[in-house]
């Protein structure tokens, strides 16, 4: 029998999950929606039938363990925490799942799930301090510091999504102002957008944008049409991205940020900004110090395999 | 022959420096003025001649080596980097130590110096995650994570006083906008005071203080009798500090925050405000949930402690 783990990467749109080895290499992976209005047993329920599924087919496979990465997610408690962009409360998922599959689980934030695949796989082999972000329908951050990830002391460190850009900037579903996932992220440029066609009324390309949901890659290809509206709105992204990383890099001095999730695959044309304004915000012994790179794991690869790195990393031999 | 270190604490103004043992007792300590519009050979030979002294009375000790910490200084290169109070551009403090005193010597950020100590003998002995905030001429801070000092890629993390809290805020010397320090610390202070003075012309009290050069004991006293321009100026400290402390526990989530320095014996009158202040900006996962504390080690202690420690800890036996 091989011992396999499964990784499962909790986002706010879509749920990736993934049979990993100890090597880290995927047997086999696939992406479901995480319906985040409905409660959380049914996405608990519909993952149990996709991994039965696959073991009726797979009879040479030993299920170890689980490792989760969602927002939210307390490495210390196994509980996640009333999720900013899912209406689930709190809930003990850890519990849940070792109930439903009867084997070890453990959880993390699903951006330091993404951090952790970075540093075992990814383009941060080499680096021990970084930072992971994950741009989906918000934005997620996975620090690493002195060569480990950074917990603070509650299991809640690296809430670079709710760091307040601007005191008096829009109102964030967590009740503050300005925080960087109210512009940088789907949510965010959707908020963008949507200021954008009342205040520009006559802009073709921006009054053709659909009121809800949004292919990133339409304001992509519009961006390298040179379409104005277009270049203006991920030029604004970059430009608020960049001083929310001037910031976190003023507090951590990282070597560098790395970008993953959705929304990164706009990558230059919103990290060219990004990166300009960073540079025009650090200190001047940082500046041109600190890269911006994107990830060069396939989309997903890094949460599901970080996730299921938690167990083999933790397991007793 | 018993082994000792020199632990030096560069600040702004003062320099404070003690003969620490390796239990962390310090034999002797004294203050001398910093002189940062001199050179900084000043200094250094101004400190030699105050050790050469204590020596020639002391034949029973043995320097084993100097720990230095000091604003912008870098435990990498053993440089002191440019510090924005001080005009001495790029030196090597390391170098001109060793040369003068002909022994081991070790640099790093006085605030980081002063969370070494806080850590080592003070209130955060059995903490893994908090950060030290050192107020005096400008505003440091020294931050654990997982029970470590964290220095970042290059030994410039922990930079908390140039954290930006107004995008339009006050002009720091360091060129950018709105950085805490220029709110909290004797230099913020004073340019609190010098635009309150500006714009309350009758203000009886806030005329009365000096255009340079303050005692903050006179605002404590004013604060404690009620006068309401003490009042509002610490409050508005306060205030601009829980924003800060905000922000960085978004990122970092430790335990506490510790307050070390001359400006820290305003104590609650600042502290009280900035911890209902944080509490208001944090997530509410966080609410009620980080200490604000002062340290209990008496004056310029942790600096020279938290310096020394530097050889003690590093020291091949």
């Amino acid at each position: 029998m091989k011992k396999i783990v499964l990784g499962v990467d909790i986002g706010g749109t879509n749920t990736a999950y993934g049979f990993v080895e100890e090597t880290g290499s995927i047997l086999y992976m696939e992406q479901i929606p995480t319906f985040g209005h409905e409660p959380v047993e049914d996405l608990v329920g519909r993952l149990k039938s996709k991994v039965n599924s696959y073991f009726e087919h797979h009879s040479n496979l030993e299920l170890i363990g689980i490792g989760v990465g969602a927002p939210n997610g307390n490495y210390y408690t196994g509980i996640i925490q009333d999720p900013p962009n899912l209406n689930w409360g709190n809930i003990n998922i850890v519990s849940l799942i070792k109930e439903k599959f009867s084997c070890d689980t453990m959880l993390t934030n699903d951006a330091n799930a993404a951090a952790l695949g970075e540093k075992l796989f990814g383009i941060a082999k080499d680096m021990n301090n970084f930072v992971v972000i994950t741009l989906g329908t918000g934005l997620g951050s996975g620090i690493f510091c002195n060569g480990n990830l950074l917990y603070g002391h509650d299991g809640f460190a690296g809430e670079m999504g709710h760091l307040s850009i601007d005191p008096n900037g829009r109102l964030c579903n967590c009740g503050r102002k300005g925080c960087l996932e109210n512009y940088v992220s789907a949510k965010g440029i959707r908020k963008s957008i949507n200021e954008f066609k009342e205040n520009n009324p006559d802009d073709s390309f921006i009054q053709s944008l659909p009121k809800k949901g949004l292919d990133g890659r339409v304001i992509d290809r519009a961006y390298d049409d040179g379409v104005s509206s277009a270049i203006q709105l991920y030029n604004n992204v970059g430009k608020q991205l960049g001083i929310g990383l001037a910031q976190v890099a003023i507090i951590l001095s990282p070597e560098a940020f790395i970008f993953y999730g959705g929304y990164s695959n706009a990558g230059e044309r919103i990290l060219g900004v990004a990166r300009r304004t960073m540079d025009d915000y650090l200190l001047s012994s940082q500046k041109g110090k600190i890269d911006i790179l994107q990830s060069g794991l396939p989309q997903n690869e890094a949460g599901i395999i970080g996730a299921a790195s938690l167990l083999w990393t933790n397991r007793v031999p």
